[in-house]
C-alpha cells in the first residue's frame, strides 16, 4: 500500500447510515454494496473524507449536527430534487441507457417531467455534492478528489469551475457503452463534459474504457485507465467459516438435490434473470435424464422497487420461474427454487454448495458474484459467465462463455458444466481462485492510486 | 456517366415482379422502394445482370424459365427457408439490432428456434444467392458483383471463396450500430466475415462507415466508403404534375386546415411514430392557440405484418393516433388524421402541402421522404429532421433537429416550425431543394462507381 494521502471520496451511498432504535438512541449501520466495501481499505489506509447523501430521517439529523465536517459528511438534497435524481435519471434512465436495456420503440419517453427531472434533480443534487467538495477542499486544499459512478457525472465540473487546479478522479462502475444517442444532445454533452473535468476517469474494463475514448473523441488533459474492481479475499475467506454462514449451509444441504446451479443477484432486468430461467427449461426439456436431479437455486435480492420498470421486470422474474416449475416440477423436486429476500449469509452458503454457477448478465460493469462465489466453493463448480460482464475480461478463459441473449447457448452451457469431468473442473476453478486472491480490492486501489499520481506529476510537469 | 460496365446485382428484391391477370396472362410489375428506384439508373447505363429473389408463384415459373439467365435471375428458394431467413433472420433479429430496438431485458430470445432459421434460412438463402452469382461470373467473369444489404451478408464470402478473383461490392442501407454484442459469437463473426470478403463495403453516412470500421478492426483489404442515396429528381419533377398526386392534392386542399403537419413512413418501429404523436398531444396541449388550425397527417404503409413485432407496433401507432384524437378532438377537427395504406401519389401530393415534415427515426439508413418531400414542397415547409437518421449528415444544417426520445424537444420544434417566419422558411427550404438537385441518385452511383474502380485498381496493383 503507498504512502499515507489525503482524499475525498464522493459517492451517492456511504460508508454508514444513522437510524434510532426504538428506544430513540441513534444507532450506526454500516452501508452495503461492493463499492463500499471495496473502498474500506482506503479508510484504514489514508486520511479520507468520505461524502455521501444523507438517505435516512436519522442521517439528516447527522447531517445538520455535523456542519459538513467529519470523516463522513452527509449532504441532504431536498426530498424531491432526490427523488427525481435517484428515481427518475439515475435509474432507470442512465442505468438502462449503460445496459442497453430500452427498446428503443417505445421507451424512454423524454418528456417535460423527465427534463424537469433532470434539471431541478440530477442537477441539483450533482450541485449540492460538488458546493459539499469545495467545501472540503478549502479544509484540504492538497485533496485528491475521487468521484464515483452515474450519479455523479456532473459534479466534477461544477468543483473544477470553483477549483482550477483540484486533483479530480472518477470511477465509472457501470459499463460505458458504445452509443449515448439516446440522451438529448444537452445532456449527453454534460455528461462528457462533467467527465472530462477529471484528470483520470477509469474504468473496470478495458471494454468499457475504449468505448469512452471513442465516445469523447478529444479527452483533452482527461487520463483513462481501466482496472477491474475485486472483492477483500480475507473477509470472504472469514465468512466462509462464519455461524451465520455455515448454519445455512446445513440446511441447503440437507435440502439439495444431487447437483446445484445457483445464481445470485439484485432483481436488475440487466443481470438477465428471466433468459436464465428459460434457458434451464431448455436444458431439463432436451436432457429428462438430469429430472430430478438438479435444481437451479436462484437467491435474488429484491432491487429498486420505487422504479416501475424493476417492478415489471421482477414481475417477469416470478412468472417464468412458475412456467418453469409448472411445466417440469413434481412431488418433492422443485426445478427452480426462487427466493427474492436479503440474505448475504445464504448467499454465501449457496457460493459453497454450487456446482454451476449461473452470471449470465446483458451487460455488467464488473459482477463481483463471479468472484465472490468460485472464491469459497468446495465442489470445484463451474462458472458460466457472460461475455457481457465486466468480469469476462479477467475469468472468461475458466468459464463456459455464453452470449446472454443465446438461450439456446446457455441451455447448452448448463449442460456441459454438468457433465464436465472433475478434473477439468477443478483446473478451471482453481485457476479462477488463482486469479482472485492475486488480484484483490487491494490491488484495485493501487492501481488507481499509482494512475493518479502519474496523472498529477502530467498535469504539474 | 462513367463507361459501360458488366455488372451483376445481388439484392432480395428485384427490379420487377410477376403475376398472372385474371385471365391467366402473365404480367410484368416493377419493383418497389428505393433500392429499386436508385438503382434503375444502372439498368439503362450498363450492361447488367439482376439476381434476386422470387417472391410469387409466377416468379418462380420465371426462375424455372430462365434457368438463371437473362437481365433478371430469379432464385426460387425453399419456401420454409425464405420464410425463416426473411421474417426470423433478417426481420426482425438483424433490423431490430441495426435499428437498436431490441429492449435487451426480454428480447430477442435467440432460441432453438432462432439457430435453426439462422442454419437452414439464413444460411440457406445466402449460400442460393451465391451460387447463382457464381454460375453468372460463368458466363461473365469479369463483372462486377454488387451486393446489396441485410439479407445478403453471408453471400460475399461464400462468392469469395468459389472465385478467389471477383470484384465484389456491397452496399448496406440501413444504420451500423456500434455494438453487435446482441448476436451469438458465431452469427457476428460469419456476418462480419461475410462483409470483409467483399473489396468495397459502403454505408449511406460517414457515421456509419466510422462505427463499421471501429467494430471489425482489421479491415484486411477491404476499402470502407460512404455516399449518401439520393433520388431521381426528373422523375419527382414530373410525379409533382401527374395527374393522379393533382387529383389527390385537390381533396387534400378541400380538407386540410390551415397548417398541416406531415408524416410519412412505413410502419416500422424504427420510424417513431407513436413518440411522433405523443410529441404532437404535447405541443396541443401547451399551445391551445393552434386548436382546430393544425392537423398532423400521418399517412403509413402497412409494413411486415408477419413480424409480430410489427403486428404490435401498428397498434401501439393507432392507439396513440385515438388517445389524441380523444383528448383534443372536436366536431371537425382531426388533429391526428392517421391514413395506414399504400397509395404513394398522395403521399406525394401530402409532399407538396406540407407546412412541417416530421421525420423523426429512432435510427434509419438515410430516410428518403426527407429529401423527396422538400423537393416538390411548393409552401416553404420546415423539415423537423432525426439526428439519428442518415439524412441528416446531408440536410441537418436547414433543418430543425430532433433528438428521436426526446418527446418535448419534438413538440418545440413543431412549435417553432409553425411560427418560423417565411423568409427564414424559404432560406431553408431553398437550401435543402438546392442540395438535393446537386446530390441526386447519379450522383451516388457514380461516387461507388468511382470507389469500386479505385478498389479494384488497388487489388490488381
Amino acid at each position: 500500500m503507498s504512502a499515507r494521502r489525503r482524499l475525498i471520496v464522493v459517492s451517492n451511498r456511504g460508508p454508514v447510515t444513522y437510524d434510532r432504535d426504538d428506544e430513540g438512541r441513534r444507532i450506526e449501520r454500516r452501508g452495503g454494496g461492493g463499492l463500499v466495501t471495496a473502498l474500506r481499505g482506503l479508510l484504514e489506509h489514508h486520511d479520507v473524507t468520505w461524502i455521501a447523501s444523507a438517505t435516512t430521517e436519522e442521517d439528516r439529523v447527522v447531517a445538520v449536527e455535523s456542519g459538513g465536517r467529519g470523516e463522513v459528511v452527509l449532504v441532504a438534497h431536498d426530498p424531491v430534487a432526490y427523488d427525481r435524481y435517484y428515481n427518475v435519471i439515475a435509474n432507470p434512465l442512465l442505468w438502462f441507457i449503460q445496459h442497453e436495456l430500452w427498446g428503443l420503440a417505445l421507451r424512454p419517453n423524454i418528456d417535460r417531467f423527465v427534463h424537469e427531472a433532470w434539471d431541478e434533480g440530477y442537477v441539483a443534487v450533482n450541485r449540492a455534492f460538488a458546493d459539499a467538495v469545495v467545501a472540503c477542499l478549502d479544509d484540504k486544499p492538497d485533496a485528491l478528489v475521487f468521484f464515483h459512478d452515474y450519479q455523479l457525472y456532473l459534479a466534477p465540473r461544477m468543483v473544477r469551475d470553483a477549483r482550477p487546479d483540484a486533483a479530480l478522479a472518477h470511477f465509472v462502475h457501470i459499463p460505458w457503452p458504445a452509443d449515448w444517442s439516446v440522451l438529448p444532445p444537452e445532456m449527453r454533452d454534460a455528461i462528457h463534459d462533467g467527465l472530462l473535468a477529471n484528470d483520470v476517469v477509469a474504468f473496470h474494463t478495458e471494454r468499457w474504457a475504449r468505448n469512452f475514448r471513442a465516445d469523447c473523441g478529444d479527452l483533452g488533459y482527461t487520463q483513462v485507465t481501466h482496472h477491474p474492481i475485486s472483492i477483500d479475499v480475507e473477509e470472504f475467506d472469514e465468512l466462509r467459516e462464519s455461524e451465520a454462514v455455515r448454519e445455512r449451509e446445513r440446511v441447503l444441504e440437507a435440502e439439495r438435490p444431487e447437483r446445484l446451479v445457483v445464481r445470485v443477484d439484485r432483481t436488475d432486468p440487466s443481470k438477465n434473470i428471466v433468459r436464465g430461467f428459460t434457458a434451464f427449461g431448455l436444458f431439463l426439456e432436451e436432457h429428462p435424464e438430469w429430472h430430478r436431479r438438479v435444481s437451479m437455486l436462484a437467491l435474488l435480492d429484491p432491487s429498486r422497487q420505487k422504479v416501475p420498470e424493476y417492478v415489471e421486470y421482477l414481475a417477469a422474474v416470478e412468472r417464468e420461474a412458475a412456467a418453469v416449475n409448472e411445466r417440469f416440477g413434481s412431488d418433492g423436486w422443485l426445478p427452480v427454487d426462487l427466493r427474492v429476500a436479503d440474505d448475504f449469509a445464504r448467499s454465501v452458503a449457496a457460493y459453497k454448495q454450487f456446482d454451476v454457477l449461473l452470471v449470465n448478465a446483458v451487460y455488467d460493469g464488473m459482477n463481483l458474484v463471479a468472484k465472490e462465489a468460485p472464491l469459497v466453493n468446495g465442489r470445484a463448480g463451474v462458472l458460466v459467465l457472460s461475455e457481457n460482464a465486466g468480469a469476462h475480461e479477467e475469468l472468461g478463459e475458466w468459464a463456459l462463455t455464453v452470449n446472454p441473449f443465446d438461450v439456446a447457448g446457455q441451455a447448452d452451457a448448463i449442460h456441459r458444466a454438468l457433465t464436465m469431468d472433475e478434473a477439468e473442473r477443478r483446473r478451471r476453478s482453481e485457476a479462477i481462485q488463482a486469479q482472485v486472491r492475486a488480484n484483490d480490492v487491494r490491488a484495485w486501489i493501487s492501481g488507481l492510486l499509482a494512475d493518479f499520481d502519474r496523472a498529477s506529476r502530467n498535469v504539474h510537469a
